[in-house]
């Protein structure tokens, strides 16, 4: 079996639709998905949108929650967006991310039509995911400031305009700290001013993923911000694989957890459909996993650490974008190879409704682990091993 | 869409084995499972074994670690087992209890064919699982002491017969103190001798189980045991659903963990694929899913909190135990509505490989943790959560 599938695997979903019978498909959907998503009807200006700017556009409507006596429903709809670079990574940096902000002007605008409450874009939007190379410049030309950079300012007026949250990750210089740069994402709220800002937890070192060199870990914490369509989080990128990350936004009351991600095939494909949908059922929370799209080529030879020649591309980003409910149903994903929007409707009180029914979060026994993990952190401290008296080894 | 799948429903590998052709199911298997597991081809005894007694068997090899300079591989055979209860829930305990030992007993043997060193039983697979009744008598006298009762002295002389560890989920009656019960997990050497105990941490309040009625949460900690064969540990049941669990059974050095469970499928089928893979990718250790199987019938009628008229069947256990590598793939699972062993072999370096390659342990913050968790727990702790000034609400 081949280690990993190629960029003409469009998506599990459409080669299973293409090829079972309907009532198997249906079965099939039930025990890979879950019972909670059902289409939503989106606006045929935005499969218009969708169809013209060649993207991919997807609509469901995740399990409404049930009736409450004393509360309203909170339906809002929540997006994502995937997207490849949209120039050479030779071109100038300026024209790199003006490219790509138009290329995403185009999902807003669709997703307006969708009448989306609250979006989030990929990790570092505004740039080929660069990291690969160990190299500086130009690289980290891409940096910005936070709260008035170009690419807020210029996702703030649509923002306002569309009366949408939007959660955009940037590589962020900070003037005020020596101009160090951070993993992070700037929340813009609906009026087109900045909430405030959330860093990367946890950087990787992993193959091609040489962030340390540029970023060091959030200081930030592990913030919620309220905005009018719900409490949201940003777990950015490499924390979707440290559930105590994902567990502290939810300690913080957040009811959406965005997952702004860079990731590639061979690397960690049979592990994203996993750890979002994870955090979504321990944490009584929506949780919404995004990946970029696209192969990117970079104008100089690196080694990825893994014995193999120098090369030039990073490998294939899969997208595959989806959202998880907090009763453990997930939508379907994007496609692995296109641009794309998920537009996904859902009742905000389902989070407390499943936190009553299952009660994680009452059995959760953190006294036990703050306890647990102070202990683990002692340069003495040796692991809990009952060994066994009758061995001779 | 119907809520949950119903129990004609074998399993989603078989169902897609049956509808897919060769080529697209390579990679639909691929997209679903990761590329770790291949057939480990079992002895022929074994499989008349399984054909004989009527249980589903199936093998695996585990993608084998990279050969290293300093360590030998260390192959083990780790396996599940899964079973219905044999007699009417209204037979007398003895007559219960031993129809479970003598089916247990068929695959044990089968398991000693196929060259197992490590098996796991479910949780309470002594008995029915008769918490949804929130009776007493006779339930409790399935209890028994975990040093000396009859399901451990029956698995002790198998385990030294067959060379083999052997982890023996009960419902423990715990004499020296007070004669309360806990959930707890027996683990016999292949020796025979016991090597020590481990409570259920977490208790669900969940429907109809009920258990908090009877036993409290375990006061064991995360213990790890060092057997011939590798170091493991045993997460039982509703321990799954909290990560932070599994999380410091990685801290304590486990290579394998098994979760013996009892779960139904409209509650929980949607979870049950993500939780212990989701471990095994997260702490870089070998998880192992076990579910029972059958439809549990009382004598008398029980409610199970949902409004719905008494009733006296559990609804659908629905098997499906799998195991799941921390390189994050994972084998098919059994059979939903037949017992079953399932085997797989395994190379344990892949543990360390896995952390040195993803780095998860180094990037853990453990510290930041331990202190959130503890100023989580305080009384007048006030959650992180950034307002939106711009907001009239």
């Amino acid at each position: 079996m081949a280690a990993s599938l190629d960029e003409k695997f469009e998506s599990l979903e459409s080669i299973l639709a293409e090829h079972l019978p309907a009532d198997v498909l249906e079965k099939v959907n039930l025990s890979l998905r879950g019972p909670g998503s059902t289409n939503l009807e989106l606006s045929t200006k935005a499969k218009e949108m969708a169809k013209k700017n060649n993207f991919d556009l997807q609509g469901y409507q995740i399990k409404i929650a049930q009736k409450e006596e004393t509360r309203p429903p909170r339906l809002v709809r929540i997006a994502a967006i995937q997207n490849a670079i949209q120039k050479p990574t030779t071109a100038s940096v300026e024209e790199q991310r003006n490219a790509i902000h138009q290329r995403v002007d185009q999902m807003l605008a669709a997703a307006h039509e969708c009448q989306v409450n609250i979006v989030c874009l990929q990790e570092a939007w505004t740039m080929p995911f660069a990291f690969c190379t160990r190299e500086k410049y130009p690289w980290v030309e891409f940096a910005e400031p936070a709260y008035d950079g170009p690419s807020t300012k210029f996702l703030a007026e649509r923002a306002k305009k569309y009366n949408m949250v939007i959660v955009s990750p940037i590589l962020e210089r900070d003037e005020e700290h020596g101009d160090v740069c951070w993993n992070t994402a700037v929340i813009i709220s609906n009026r087109g001013n900045v909430i405030g800002i959330t860093r990367k937890n946890h950087i990787p070192r992993v193959g091609d993923f040489n962030e340390s060199t540029y970023y060091m870990e959030g200081n930030t914490g592990h913030k919620v911000f309220e905005t009018d369509f719900g409490r949201i989080a940003v777990n950015i990128c490499y924390g979707r694989h440290h559930p105590q990350n994902w567990l502290m936004y939810g300690v913080n009351g957040a009811e959406i957890v965005f997952n702004p991600s860079a990731t590639v095939g061979a690397l960690s494909e049979p592990l994203w459909s996993i750890e979002a949908r994870n955090a979504a059922i321990a944490n009584s929370y929506f949780a919404v996993g995004i990946n970029r799209v696209g192969t990117e080529a970079f104008p100089n030879e690196f080694t990825s650490g893994d014995g193999k020649p120098a090369h030039k591309n990073f490998g294939h980003f899969y997208g595959s974008s989806y959202i998880a409910s907090p009763d453990g149903s997930r939508t379907p994903g994007l496609s692995r190879i296109r641009d794309g929007l998920l537009v996904a409707e859902c009742d905000l009180n389902l989070c407390r409704q499943m936190k009553d029914k299952w009660g994680f979060r009452m059995t959760q026994r953190l006294d036990l682990y703050a306890d647990s993990f102070a202990r683990a952190i002692c340069p003495d401290y040796k692991m809990d091993i009952i060994k066994d008296p009758s061995s001779k080894k």
